[in-house]
C-alpha cells in the first residue's frame, strides 16, 4: 500500500461540507467516488480542515492509501478529469507510511474576506461577507492580535461541540486591508469548530462600533459563547494552507 | 422624462448575452423586468456593449428614461433588492436628455484572462481559458502592439457580420503577466462582432509557438476571416470599462 498526499482546491458554494453525509454532495463524497473509480475499490480519505458548507479551500490537503501503481502526475489528470471544476486537485506526492493529513498537520491557515463595500462585485459573491458599514480595521486588527498565544479559546466555540480541550495555539491573528476587501488571517496549530468564523463576527461588531476593541480580550477570558458576537456566515472562509513537519 | 446612466457589472456564466433573447435569460430581460417594477411600464435600456453569452462586465454602461421620480441612490438599492446577485448596479446617475450609452461611447476596454497554469483554481473556472502550455509573454505583446491605430479589422470579424465598415481605431494593445494569468488589455473606439475574441484566439496560437508573431500584422492585413486563428471561448472575456466624453 501507498500513502499519498493531495493539496486541493474548492469552491464550497454548492458542497453541504467536507464530510460525508447520505444523500449530499460532499467534498470528500466526490474525491472518494473519483477515487474508487481509479482504485477499483473503496478509498478512505483524510481532510487536514473538516471544512463547513460553504467554506472553501485552497490548499486543503488530505491523505489515503492505495494499491494502485498509477504516477502522481497521472493520478492528479484522473482525479481532475472525474472531478466537477468546482474541486481541482492542485497537487498529488508520495508521504511515508502512516501519514495522516488530518493528525500529521502541525499549522493551518484560514482567510475570512468581508467585503467593505456598497455593493458586492457579481463574481466575489459567493467568497465574501458583505459588510458595507464603514470598518475600522485598526481596531479590528488590534483585537485580532490579543488572540495570538496559547488560550482556551471556549467563548469562540460552536455550541454543542464536544472536545476533551478547548485550548488552542494561535501563531498569527491580524486584519488587513486589501481591494476593498478587509481579511482576517489567523494561523494556528489547531481549531474549534465554527472557532474562526464565531471571531470573525465578535470582530467585524468591533469594527462597525457596535463594541470596543477591547471586547475581544474580554470575551476571550470569559470562556463563554455568549458573551461573543454572532457567528459570521460561512462564505467568507477559506482554508488557505496547512504545513506539516 | 429624466434620463438614466447607471454602471453595472455582472458574471455572464448563466446568461444567454446581453440582448433580450425569448425564452432566454440576458442582462437586458432582467434590468428591464426590475426596472419594469419600479417604473409600471416598459422601459426599454441601451448597453455600451453587447455582450456575448459567457462574456463577463465590470463596468457596462446603460441608459434608459424614466418617469418615476426615484433618487438615483434609492434606485441602485431598489435594483439590486430585485435583481439577482449575479448582475449588480455599481452606480447611478442622472445623464443629459438624450444620452445614449450606445451611441455617445467614446472607448470601450476589454480585458481577457488566460490562465496559464497546469491546474484552474475553482473561484476562477468562469472566468478564465484555460491555456496550461507555457506562453511566450513577449511574443504574444509584441504581436498585439502592433493592432494599435486605424485599420480594417475584418480578419478579426465574426463570419456572418453585417456593419458599413470594417475599419476601427485601437488605442490600446498590450498582453501582460500577472498572478498566473496572462490578459489581454484592448482599449478601441469601437469592436466589431468577436473581435477580441478573435485577436486572442490568434495571439495565444503565437504564444504556444504555432504561428510566429509576425503572422498577426499578416492577418491584419489580409483582412480575411479565415487568416486568423479559431475564436477564443467567452469566459475569458470581460468588458472593464466605457468612457464618455
Amino acid at each position: 500500500m501507498r500513502t499519498l498526499k493531495l493539496t486541493i482546491a474548492y469552491d464550497g458554494t454548492t458542497f453541504a461540507g467536507w464530510q460525508m453525509q447520505a444523500n449530499q454532495r460532499t467534498v470528500q463524497g466526490v474525491l472518494e467516488e473519483a477515487l474508487q473509480a481509479i482504485e477499483g475499490s473503496r478509498v478512505v480519505v483524510h481532510a487536514a480542515g473538516r471544512t463547513d458548507a460553504g467554506v472553501h479551500a485552497a490548499g486543503q490537503v488530505i491523505s489515503f492509501t492505495l494499491t494502485s501503481a498509477i504516477a502522481c502526475d497521472a493520478l492528479l489528470r484522473a482525479l481532475n478529469v472525474r472531478l466537477d471544476r468546482d474541486v481541482r486537485v492542485m497537487n498529488a506526492e508520495e508521504a511515508p507510511d502512516g501519514f495522516n493529513a488530518r493528525f500529521d498537520a502541525r499549522q493551518k491557515t484560514y482567510h475570512y474576506a468581508i467585503l467593505n463595500e456598497p455593493v458586492v462585485p457579481p463574481p466575489l459573491r459567493h467568497f465574501v461577507w458583505h459588510v458595507p458599514q464603514p470598518l475600522d480595521v485598526t481596531g479590528m486588527n488590534e483585537a485580532a492580535g490579543v488572540l495570538a498565544g496559547e488560550h482556551d479559546f471556549a467563548a469562540f466555540q460552536a455550541a454543542g461541540s464536544d472536545v476533551i480541550t478547548t485550548r488552542r495555539e494561535v501563531l498569527a491573528s491580524r486584519v488587513v486591508s486589501r481591494d476593498g476587501q478587509v481579511v482576517y488571517e489567523i494561523t494556528g496549530t489547531g481549531f474549534l469548530r465554527h472557532m474562526v468564523r464565531n471571531i470573525v463576527g465578535t470582530l467585524v461588531d468591533i469594527g462597525r462600533g457596535r463594541r470596543p476593541a477591547e471586547d475581544m480580550i474580554r470575551v476571550l477570558l470569559s470562556r463563554d459563547r455568549a458573551q461573543a458576537s454572532a457567528t459570521a456566515p460561512p462564505q467568507g472562509l477559506t482554508l488557505v494552507r496547512v504545513e506539516y513537519d
